[in-house]
């Protein structure tokens, strides 16, 4: 008799959000020097913070950690991508020497940049989801207070194209984008390549081996970082197209991981609209950007913060001495 | 034989942007580490500050300014508002205090605070403009390389409703909103406010007359700082409802005035949209915001400080050494 050995190993449950918390950080909200309501998408974001902090006030994020996987996909062999396959290399030394957009981004909005070469087997998604999950471990433990994704990758959103279609039951030329910008033709080779993924995928329901089919090894270290963060009870802002199919895979890994995420903005590709709706998230800032790495998120990070310091540093109207409307 | 007065007295001419230091930044946006157009909005928002610099790369904003233009409004006799009047003076003094959003806002965003109370007679309406203009000169002179104009005045989204849609042609119930959240009734109230003015508007085409009839110092104060920003080559984010309106006012003062300026949000309130599409201007952010005091535009100023540090701090792919995607 062999060992049994289980797709999906058991993880741990995702905690939920601090309700005590939340409601405290609603009520302070009525209270603050402006009528109810009037912050918008800052007032919900604010709420969001304090319950996953566990506190109302919230505090503002001292250690922000964006973390861009990096990873080769050997789809770019069917020409893809507008770039060549080395490009990805050398796009990790241009953000290891911090000149890369990521780096000017995550400076502005006050975050720390670490990328991760995810250089294992695409066949071991068990070990590359590990990785995943000790990177958000080793971050948490270091301090950090939220966490972002970011990607890196030359092909990776073909890959990452093909996992949300197969998630969602989506036709490939309703999902596959531009990309880095491939032309008309390169479009066609990629839906097609789309297309023939989801034919291997066709009888798969385990997101484990759903990303071994579709995926990449960084976008099953996505996935991990992804689900350990709501472990971990961290807010996590989500990036593009690839950090969300990752994301997407994290919460059926983990249900109810997506609790602890935010989406950062909208991407100009058509797979992440698909992906954020499944996930029930609406992006904070949408910029028609679509570059990945982790940028969407940075430039969001800001409003989060915002969204934090009206709710911890306002006064309110009893502090102010400013009439109510109800008075 | 009498002096003729004439309505709209001359304004110095709006200065065209800077046409070569926009061609060299949509040029130089193409040859940074990244796929060209990939930063979306941001791309835009960078060339847009280079050619009102004039130098490219552009410089980060290293004094920007935001003005918060404090008003009373006589037609919060008439119950339009969820607040009495007395917050306005409240509000300044909770402003002065550094404890309202904007104070909160701006310290994240790293801009400077100041509220003027325009406490002016509201038939001086060309008096009202020139203190706008010169608090502009002011902020110029003392260094400002990016103004940003706020309102704080209970009753002021009724006389900035008034003006849109006078300017605009539309129907009272097409544009009046909730203002600082009135009630059923309430808002009953302010549209026949909005009615009873336009009825007095109806033969006026005159901006600085229309100011005259529905606005208030307040709101001519701000479309002359939003002019002489223009007037002095600076570039400047608008807010809401109520800045808009004066921008829009400030346009047909000063025709072309709207170059120099981007919307910083989409707040809440229905005149606003109406004023930016009449402006051509599309908002930076839309988080259902509807506070007023340059809160929308403060938080708007962190992603126009992304897009400046992309254009200014990015490596090229020859300084990078990455093949792109002609290679």
């Amino acid at each position: 008799m062999t060992d049994v050995v289980p797709a999906v190993p058991s993880l741990p449950d995702v905690p939920a959000l601090d309700a005590t918390a939340e409601a405290a950080a609603r009520a302070r909200q009525v209270v603050l020097t402006k009528p109810p309501g009037a912050l918008g998408r800052l007032e919900d974001l604010s709420v969001w913070v304090s319950a996953c902090q566990g506190v109302c006030p919230p505090r503002q994020f001292e250690r922000a950690r964006i973390v861009v996987f990096a990873g080769d996909h050997g789809v770019t062999a069917a020409g893809v991508s507008a770039f060549p396959p080395e490009v990805t290399a050398q796009m990790v030394a241009n953000v290891d020497a911090g000149r890369a957009a990521i780096n000017v981004l995550a400076e502005l909005a006050d975050a720390g940049v670490r990328v991760v070469d995810v250089a294992i087997d695409s066949d071991e998604v068990m070990a590359a989801i590990a990785v995943g999950r000790a990177i958000a471990d080793e971050e948490v433990d270091g301090g950090a207070d939220l966490l972002i994704a970011g990607d890196m990758g030359v092909g990776n959103t073909t890959a990452a194209t093909t996992l949300i279609a197969s998630l969602t039951g989506s036709e490939p030329v309703a999902v596959v984008g531009r990309g880095t910008g491939v032309d008309d033709a390169g479009w066609v080779r990629k839906t097609a390549a789309v297309r023939d993924a989801l034919y291997r995928a066709r009888d798969v329901s385990d997101p484990v081996e759903l990303l071994r089919v579709c995926g990449g090894a960084d976008l099953a270290a996505m996935a991990g970082y992804c689900l350990q963060a709501a472990v971990r009870r961290t807010p996590m802002l989500l990036d593009g197209v690839v950090v969300t199919a990752a994301a997407l895979v994290a919460d059926r890994l983990a249900p109810g991981a997506r609790a602890w995420w935010q989406a950062g903005h909208r991407s100009a590709e058509p797979a992440h609209a698909l992906a954020l709706e499944h996930l029930r998230l609406v992006p904070i800032v949408d910029l028609g950007m679509r570059l990945g790495e982790g940028t969407g998120a940075a430039v969001a990070l800001s409003v989060l913060r915002a969204a934090v310091a009206t709710l911890a540093s306002m006064a309110t109207f009893e502090e102010a001495n400013v009439s109510d409307s109800s008075s």
